[in-house]
């Protein structure tokens, strides 16, 4: 229900938020200077408040997941959104996990010498203020906080509104954390309202405060943001990955690879959303992939070359081609070899990881170098897309974007660098 | 003078820039897989066809320049805008020497195996399709093609419209040695008219075809590619650089490199603007430096402060704090020390090139530390800020945002990157 707001609280919301980022900025230069040590003596304390709130925090998501369930959510939605004492100390060990991670700031990633002498190096520092928009997962709040943190950064989050009482109750641990570390409690701030509006300022009127958006979530999210954005963004599209059988698949692997990377967990943007199958291999390799599928409860949904096959499989249309079903749901198309796999990945993916199942090591070079996404693979599952998998640690997320850094982005991917040049009195001719 | 536009007109426009930006992405796609050899044959191409077609490129810039003066512009924007025979083959080398530079695509960047076995890299890709928009200076269109081209980029370019002549006929030549190459000669675009709609359209209605704005130029241009744009920008604002003389500066490196960074070009973003003197030494340092800058033929002004102490320096306001003057005219503010060099370059400064001049270590650090901008120097002149200058080759201009790649933007930072990641039949437990 939208109801037209007034003057004042429209000027509210805009004082609120200008409020925030004039802290954010404060806070950002003290944290620039901060040293590894105070850093990581705020994460800890921060993991331990979050385990000395934990009935909090659970009363806070109770009062969450009952008003979720009464507006009649997915229960794919209420699984995110739940949380147990499990959950919990996943959370507190996941902000440990960045505590025990190397300081990226200050970083030589390399440097030279000229030959007048001057001497050049490129510094990581980091990006200043960035606005995390994250959909109504919890645990988000801690991971983002902490590892904008780690990398020295000053944060403004912005929840779901469904998590807004769990996100509030964390983040109340992650400021314990900072006050105990003599760090300014704003350098993580929790923008206090569900107000959309919020969301507007956050991406419109904030150019002096604000250096880079992280928006993490589905499409009308990110159609948002990419119309009214005035600060540069880091987008963490929808993941629609695929896996690719070639004709020169052998079937066992296709067959585990397929299972695992649709079925292990469906709700994560690493989950393959669409199978492409070679028609070489269809007949062969089809049926019992579908087998397997089917054993694992997925609901099959291919295009008539795959339901002549296999009259299991549903009807899929042109919108299953674009759906991020995040569900035990895959469609299923039929393509002529690695051009046709290629060609209909350029046309429906989302740019995050796609992989081709093959033993020609020339038909998985030119997939690898033809599909231009973040993440490209050969011989395994989708599902390893994911910064821990891929040994960098914490993440929050998947950047679909080309610029600054595709791909897993954790601490030292919330960096940028400058260049320090000494000299000894050097004139340019 | 502006005309309101028929329908019509507009939807020609629009019509133009959504062609131009099917044919990109198309050559984009070609680029993406062309080798080394092949750009370099046609960069090679393209200096030859410059210096053949020399004549007609000085006939097409004599028209822009006739107009230019009928409508009394200044003498730095003539400057800027002229060329003749030694600026054509100094264009010619330039195109040359980025033909010589190693090509960035497919290098990998790291790569690391996983105790899974999985064997993951870091590949150097392509952006994609840039689309350059920029001032009228008819070698950036020479430097933007080739350096776009060197790094597998399709590019669609904007020149100012005062060197609309000269910029078609070096795009012809750039064209001429795209086909000699055998690459589609779409792959480095002009936009063939001056109408505003046509930028409009590149920073509004392009997202499914162009991946990254590079505006180069004034405040305006950078506050309405703010304002409109819906791609990603990689933002070269100008340069509001500063050289602050500290407290422990040596007078005669001081006076050197002040000079140096004012005067030596007066036109370039890494020129200083503003002179930050620490109290400490106004007395001292102030005379004897404006004595060389007067000498050299600078027009000085100060705040009260250094007027006091030298009386040939003329009244500053505060907008001479944020004026790029791009000429002879220098400002001077008297500060308390190395934090108010900071400060006043935090309120100030462009995020660009700052200096300081000092023999005090400490001093230097924390200024190093604490000054946020892309470039930051210790005793040398802030006109070394500079691709070239850096030994990246050629480059396009000084990125002042804070994503992706600040400083100077040569070929490798017109790539991105991706994973590749290897497997064996792994499966994510």
């Amino acid at each position: 229900m939208k109801t037209r707001k007034t003057k004042t609280e429209t000027e509210n919301i805009q004082a609120l938020m200008q409020g925030m980022g004039q802290h954010a900025r404060q806070a950002a230069a003290a944290l620039a200077v901060a040293t590894g040590e105070t850093k990581t003596t705020a994460l800890h304390a921060m993991a331990t408040a979050i385990r000395a709130q934990k009935d909090g925090i659970l009363a806070a998501n109770a009062k969450d997941v009952a008003a979720a369930k009464e507006n009649g959510i997915s229960s794919a939605f209420l699984d995110r959104l739940i949380l147990d004492e499990a959950r919990i100390d996943a959370m507190a060990q996941g902000v440990e996990s960045i505590a025990a991670l190397s300081d990226p700031v200050g970083d030589i990633i390399t440097d030279w010498r000229r030959p007048n002498g001057l001497h050049i190096s490129r510094v990581r520092v980091p990006l200043g203020v960035i606005g995390i928009i994250y959909e109504s997962r919890p645990n988000v709040t801690a991971d983002a906080g902490a590892l904008c943190l780690k990398a020295g950064n000053a944060v403004i989050l912005r929840g779901g509104s469904e998590s807004f009482y769990s996100s509030r109750a964390i983040h109340a641990c992650l400021t314990t954390g900072l006050r105990e570390a003599g760090l300014p409690e704003t350098a993580i701030q929790l923008i206090p309202t569900t107000d959309r509006a919020a969301v507007g300022a956050l991406l419109k009127d904030m150019t002096d405060y604000v250096d880079v958006i992280v928006p993490r979530g589905g499409k009308s999210l990110i159609e948002r943001v990419q119309t009214e954005a005035r600060v540069p963004v880091l987008a963490h599209l929808e993941g629609l990955c695929h896996t690719y059988i070639d004709g020169a698949a052998e079937l066992e692997m296709a067959k585990d690879i397929t299972v695992n990377a649709k079925m292990r967990r469906t709700g994560i943007c690493g989950a393959t959303e669409t199978l492409l199958i070679d028609r070489a291999v269809l007949a062969s390799h089809l049926p019992p992939i579908a087998d397997a599928l089917i054993a694992a409860g997925c609901e099959l949904r291919g295009d008539d070359a795959s339901r002549a096959i296999d009259d299991r499989i549903g009807a899929a249309s042109d919108d299953d081609w674009m759906t991020e079903y995040l569900d035990s749901i895959i469609s299923i198309k039929v393509v002529e070899g690695v051009e046709g796999a290629i060609q209909h990945i350029d046309q429906y993916g989302s740019h995050h990881t796609d992989c081709i199942v093959t033993d020609s090591a020339d038909h998985a070079e030119r997939f690898l170098n033809a599909v231009d996404s973040a993440i490209v693979m050969h011989n395994t599952s989708t599902q390893f897309a994911d910064g821990g998998e891929f040994g960098m640690g914490a993440e929050i997320g998947i950047s679909t974007g080309r610029l600054h850094s595709p791909g897993p982005v954790g601490a030292e991917q919330l960096t940028t660098f400058k260049y320090v040049v000494r000299g000894s009195g050097q004139t340019r001719p």
